[in-house]
């Protein structure tokens, strides 16, 4: 059996403004720092541990990988970050909050796009100074790779080629992984592994700075998956069953 | 001509509390974390980038290169920490501090292992409390290549062939790098690179958080060395020549 743990990244200077975020490089806040290196001590407090992590380009994934490694004592273990698991990009919506939003757009458009799978929202001009176009971190990229918007059905058609090639094979081969992303990029993942349907998996909240561990076969198919928080962590330690995740 | 930067550690608990931390596994202090985020901000300001990074598998080292690659914007970059990079093993002195060690062994013999090269401190015995066998990060190594200590020519001879097999090639293919290690695996480096005497090496300081820089020719001898430090980076805004090394 593989064991595989999923954490979105702690809470974020822009979760905090209630800010739509996606591509931006946004710091966490000093919550989102504790929220890390608590998901790290419970993940050893629990027996996890692991091989390697991977994690995405944006800061506040970055960090609250770091916090969470040394919150188990592993800071020296293999980092792969990688673009692929970045968070959904938001388009023209990136830097605005909720209110500007639905002042701009309206209330039934805001909620159409948060609720679509497919629907992205307009995306950014090519020459918007939010644009990532031009980002060295991207810079191996061409122009076309690097998403003016994005709907939750185009981050998960990236995310999964990128399970494919360098995730899955690593776990295959044995590597225990801890995995560092965002609220959409996870969900691309639990969408593959849980098989949720379109329509489900865009009403699946994903918290802040709490694992997701998934249990799987040989074949890479779940065989359970649970969030790892505080009462999670106790009755690991108690030998009692986790509550299944959804 | 290629560049190189060298980066000890920025300020740890133990060198505060002017305990020999050798392979102890401590903390930045608060002023540690703010000279690496500054060694950060100085090499972005003077202009510097990097492809990758190397560093030790001791935190010190590796949160002083996390917090120096925040302070330049560059927390995606790869990064690499091998223990051939870690500080000089101080053997059965690891957690004394500079008052107990004299009490113990006398002040002309704590000044006789400080100045020579080729005197190891007394071994730990394999059974201490203090040794790094069994520890996880070093369990890919023959017990024998996990030390009991170290006199500087040691640390040299486990850095080098690191360089010649890593960090050589990889500078010579093209690459930036940023090695964020310690005081005495950096002065194997400097050793190497300016052909310092066994006898001179031992009283040449690395200071914390002060990025080195290299200037390498195409066989990779250095044509030049400086401190990046506030001066040098005042000047390198300036256009100003910066002061050599040493």
């Amino acid at each position: 059996m593989h064991k595989l743990v999923l954490l979105r990244h702690g809470e974020s200077t822009w979760n905090l403004e209630n800010r739509f975020t996606g591509w931006t490089d946004v710091d966490l806040t000093p919550t989102g720092v504790e929220q890390a290196r608590a998901a790290g001590q419970w993940l050893k407090a629990a027996g996890f541990d692991f091989d390697a992590a991977y994690t995405s380009v944006l800061k506040r994934a970055i960090w609250t990988l770091w916090h969470a490694l040394d919150g188990m004592d592993r800071t020296w273990l293999p980092v792969t970050a990688d673009w692929h698991l970045n968070e959904r990009h938001y388009g023209a919506l990136q830097g605005l909050n909720k209110a500007e939003t639905a002042r701009e757009y309206g209330d039934a458009q805001v909620l159409a796009w948060r609720r679509s799978y497919d629907t992205p929202p307009p995306a950014l001009e090519p020459g918007d100074a939010r644009s990532e176009r031009g980002d060295i971190r991207y810079a191996r990229l061409s122009p076309e790779q690097i998403p003016l918007t994005e709907c939750l059905k185009d981050t998960v058609e990236r995310v999964l080629p990128y399970w494919d090639a360098e995730i899955a094979p690593a776990i295959s081969s044995g590597r225990r992984l801890l995995i560092a992303a965002h609220g959409n990029s996870i969900r691309a993942l639990v969408k593959y592994l849980d098989k949720v349907s379109d329509s489900d998996i865009v009403g699946l909240n994903i918290p802040n700075g709490i694992p997701l561990v998934y249990e799987l076969d040989a074949e890479l198919q779940p065989i359970r998956s649970y969030y790892l928080d505080e009462a999670a962590v106790a009755a690991a330690r108690g030998g009692a069953a986790a509550q299944p995740a959804r």
